[in-house]
């Protein structure tokens, strides 16, 4: 349950870190919408590790295939199904977290939660590789907002206590897709990745913050008391498993 | 939007009839309960036309995959993927209904609500083979049913004005299995199939009655004074297209 | 559970029948719409039992009140709460079936599912009288649909076994409203209502068959394969008490 | 739309802060509760501005009813309303902000988006008095959690830049009651009030920070990957007007 998120724009997530099969049902695209495997490919690939900067070790090669939805190049107001199969896995090395709970990881609450059916493997259904089903929603979301001039950008603002210096939307809009860590600010992204990799070295890891904005959305959006626009964001972002605070 | 059915046990049906796959989403399966590709194909070969009674004129060679929520032969309590692929489709017969819209099929409805652009071969969406996937979900809800002691049954009672005689509940659970029209009397089946090829000949096709039975059902089930069984079977059996009345 | 129903226009039923009120909240009407507690009125006024035909005896004066989500005439975007206060109620001949369950009520399923703490008297939350909350929801929408050109009538055409004959729509409007039966066929009116009087002094009651028709409606309403709009309007439907078949 | 949350234990709050009554449905709370008009008037109380901190003016003499769902004073398992009447309402002085939007309030987005239809007076539906019918609703909650051994606070931790020093939980649920601003720690809430009354004198308000905790909860709340326990309590934490982050 609760793999389901919006109604107009409705997802829905499937798939594990180590099963066959990462996806993502869309239902409530509109149809004509144009769209490519490429267009999904490209935010997809942004989840890809910078240099030297791996959060995890798997070197993931994703391909985004459409199974449903899109006709012609253009989605027909069917829903519409995209899925990365996973390749490569080793997952012996995980065998011995089975009984055994990595701390700041779900497997103790799933282990508990489902009887111990739960796939454990790289984390199963609670790793971090989920939200590549989210970024493929989103890709196809992007392609929607890019027909009304509403403009969406976050970025890191702030990792282990180094702060962004404040900077002119413009700026930060150049400067996060020229650093791996998607800062709006490059001095601070260079001490940020001494700091990562000091906290590396010493078996440790950092917190941080990321700013998201939204230009030229329309007045009214969401709807009171409890459909809110920053609840229903608030809820979608702790779908992701490392947000503790929005 | 639409293509989402249940609240605990929530199936989002995907794919097209001439697209790469028709597919299925089980969110809520408890985790635990046994389940194989062979449970499932076994429910979806039922859908095989009989010798000589073919609906469509397709041979349908469809194979179940599990694609995600089953590990080590159990649901895990992840969302369940069932596909199948579609195969051997000749498409090129459909271009000409492109912008000849059929009568009795939803046609020039998709058309005029998807602008066009909704995927029109073999009716797309609208294809009945679109309760593929219905059946998917359904052999795992059936599994799942196993372990109360409900059983649920639905037999042919009337094609064409000629009706089934009544039977006892055990010789019509026999019969279903023994004649291609899932009729609950064999007698009456014999009679149907004539009347079926006396039908084809002229062109034409006959509409019927389908009873269903579920034995064993708790006191109360439903939910007042919208979400009642009667109204939620219903709607279910309004999502396939040949349901004209409940 | 299950006291909502609708997404965009989304109605939630309160109240029993003997107990201190019924009522509706609407949320999703468009801000805007001008509606008095007059216009509800007179659709509730409709429920009103004709003279010796009275379903039920109890003489209802029901008086409609607005409680929320109207302003100066006009609905606000906020919640529209509708409400009858139960007057006059003399609930002691209803003490006999709390443990003595009517036949063709929900008496027995309801203690069973509530574990007997269900309010009994009058049927309660399963009484005839919570389709008085469907009618003040739908008087809004009637007036709703009045800015488009859609117009929605039903009529019955059939009571026990006597069928009202074929007529146009011009004439089926007229007879409506000139019959307390709402039948579309003034003669079969009259034929029915005789046949109800010989069954109620044989203590019996009969069933009928009602016909709904919506004019103008646009191509493409309902969403497939579940959201259907035969399918959300057999939902609807079978949230009354009385209705058996669709 | 948008005034419904949760799905088990569903709300649907209504009533505008200068209407006639603020309310709210609770559909999904199990039979056999008992519960009184006392039980939740008591969590309402709480709500009544502590002296000489009044949060806004106006006196509120909050006095609730129980317009459905009790019967002999437990829940049926019909949707159960409680109302609060609004008593004592001078409007007068909210006619010059219908054209004058205040700032940090809703009253600029709530005219755009109902095209100036909103009930205006007193903030209407974007009221924090709305808050009221989230009260009346919890106090029904707390009796059902009273039932197992889940303990549910939120106290005060921080307002104005004045911390509470860090207290063992027996302690913070013994001060949280002996001061108005339910702050977890007495000598805080002592500077708390100082600053409070210095911005006020500047025509200013604080902001502050509030910690809520649940003891006992069982493992594994909440359904992956979006319907999380963080992720649904801060969706409903940003139906309080005033809260901006969590």
């Amino acid at each position: 349950m609760g793999n389901s998120f919006g109604k107009l724009f409705a997802i829905t997530s499937f798939g594990e870190s180590h099963g066959r099969c990462v996806g993502v049902i869309i239902d409530g695209c509109p149809a004509g919408l144009p769209i490519t495997e490429e267009d999904i490919q490209r935010e997809v690939d942004k989840r890809k590790p910078g240099i030297g900067m791996a959060a995890t070790k798997r070197m993931e090669e994703d391909k985004v295939e459409i199974l449903s939805g899109i006709f012609d190049g253009r989605t027909t107001g069917a829903p519409v199904c995209l899925l990365i199969w996973n390749k490569d896995i080793d997952s012996s090395e995980y065998e011995r977290i089975r009984f055994l709970p990595r701390p700041g990881h779900a497997d103790y609450t799933a282990f508990m939660k489902y009887g111990g059916f739960n796939d454990f493997r790289g984390g199963g259904r609670f790793s971090g590789r989920i939200t590549a089903t989210f970024v493929m929603a989103g890709a196809v979301a992007k392609k929607l907002l890019a027909l009304s001039s509403i403009e969406v950008l976050a970025y890191t603002i702030e990792i282990g206590g180094i702060r962004a210096e404040p900077k002119g939307f413009d700026e930060i809009r150049e400067n996060v897709v020229k650093n791996p860590l998607k800062c709006a600010d490059l001095r601070a992204a260079e001490a940020i990745a001494e700091a990562i990799e000091k906290a590396k070295e010493e078996g440790d890891s950092l917190g941080g913050m990321v700013e998201g904005v939204a230009l030229n959305v329309p007045v009214g959006l969401g709807e009171p008391v409890f459909d809110t626009l920053d609840g229903d964001l608030a809820k979608a972002l702790f779908a992701i498993p490392a947000v503790k605070g929005v």
